[in-house]
């Protein structure tokens, strides 16, 4: 237990409680001596970390966009990667050891176990405690959620600006530069060059720059 | 907009802000210009004000009654009901005198601006102290949400308990004493009393008497 404490970058006050964030029903007889309530507390004090972070960094975002974010990164899938990162499905309290092997790859049981431990530290140290651990092993994820919502937002954005102006042909055009280990993405607006970009992965490809260049595009467009 | 701040026990340092809790979007062109990104937040403020409650005064509520409880709390009707007790309604900043009329009595605009309000102060003086202003407004419909959802489920297990021991009859007889202006109810079981209890209203009536003699009687029946 002490590995998900470093991990965490937080030394539980009563290990019972954590303990109990580690418990998974089959281990148990009544469903209260489980993680089950402390994952009902965690989730919300994560919603509410996530909430504020997106608020204060992210203030030109709509409240429609925030939510979207947010449901984004606080979701089985994200938290499950971070709750394999911490190593939490070698700590998990099952009942049966078949029922362990069974349930150890379960990534909806390794994002509760995530909330509950979310939920116990809140319930022992406040929120400002938690809002700091939460924060420093989800911002990567929000970063990326945030960069795919505007990216996805801009593509739509740009595609109507464009077809309101009578143009109609958007062409992104991806290609590997393979003997430098890049990938190059260029974007044409009715054959003309608007924007290029670089990334070292495909899926990273360039979308802040596009984005970037796109609202340029956009504004100088919407000033002629 | 003392009134307000009288109503919540709450200053706020900054009155701007408050006035972005109270701005509908038709007062502004630009949607982060009004309460929606403090609604935001302030939604999730509340979610854990009111989860931590629930956590902390109720540790027999299993994760499944918890989630329901809080679901019938944080709802548009409970807080437009808080929300009217305020006064909000008559500080909204509307667009429009036409607007206002149509808007004020929009019940989802006052919740929504209560939980803006929240926001603002969360973000203004922290955790601790949005908390305890949303517990002291609203722990008297947390406490009637707990009561509403044991009594039903009490009144589930009981049918259950019942009729798994051979019984089929189960009477709630309830009346009216007009001379004493209360209320009175005796629940049978296969024609015996098991219960009776008093009330103020034909809705106050008895529910706890009811659910403690239930338990009482459901714990002595599985000892024998």
């Amino acid at each position: 237990m002490e590995e998900i404490e470093k991990a965490l970058g937080y030394k539980f006050k009563d290990k019972s409680l954590m303990r109990l964030a580690l418990t998974h029903k089959s281990a148990t007889h009544s469903n209260n001596n489980c993680y089950e309530r402390l994952e009902f507390l965690g989730d919300a004090a994560l919603e509410l970390a996530v909430s504020k972070y997106l608020f204060v960094y992210f203030p030109e975002l709509s409240e429609g966009e925030l939510t979207s974010i947010r449901t984004a990164v606080v979701c089985s899938q994200t938290l499950s990667k971070v709750a394999e990162k911490l190593n939490l499905k070698n700590h998990i309290i099952f009942g049966k050891r078949e029922k362990m092997e069974k349930f150890q790859e379960n990534k909806s049981i390794l994002a509760d176990v995530l909330e509950a431990l979310f939920g116990a530290i809140f319930i022992e140290s406040g929120f400002d405690i938690v809002e700091k651990i939460i924060v420093n092993l989800l911002k990567p994820y929000i970063q990326k959620a945030v960069e795919g919502k505007l990216f996805y937002d801009y593509k739509t954005k740009l595609q109507e600006l464009v077809q309101k102006r009578g143009h109609k042909k958007i062409v992104y055009k991806d290609c590997e530069i393979i003997e430098k280990k890049y990938f190059k993405s260029e974007l044409f607006i009715e054959g003309k060059k608007v924007s290029e970009g670089y990334g070292t992965s495909k899926k990273k490809l360039s979308r802040m720059q596009h984005i970037n260049s796109c609202l340029k595009w956009g504004s100088k467009r919407s000033e002629t």
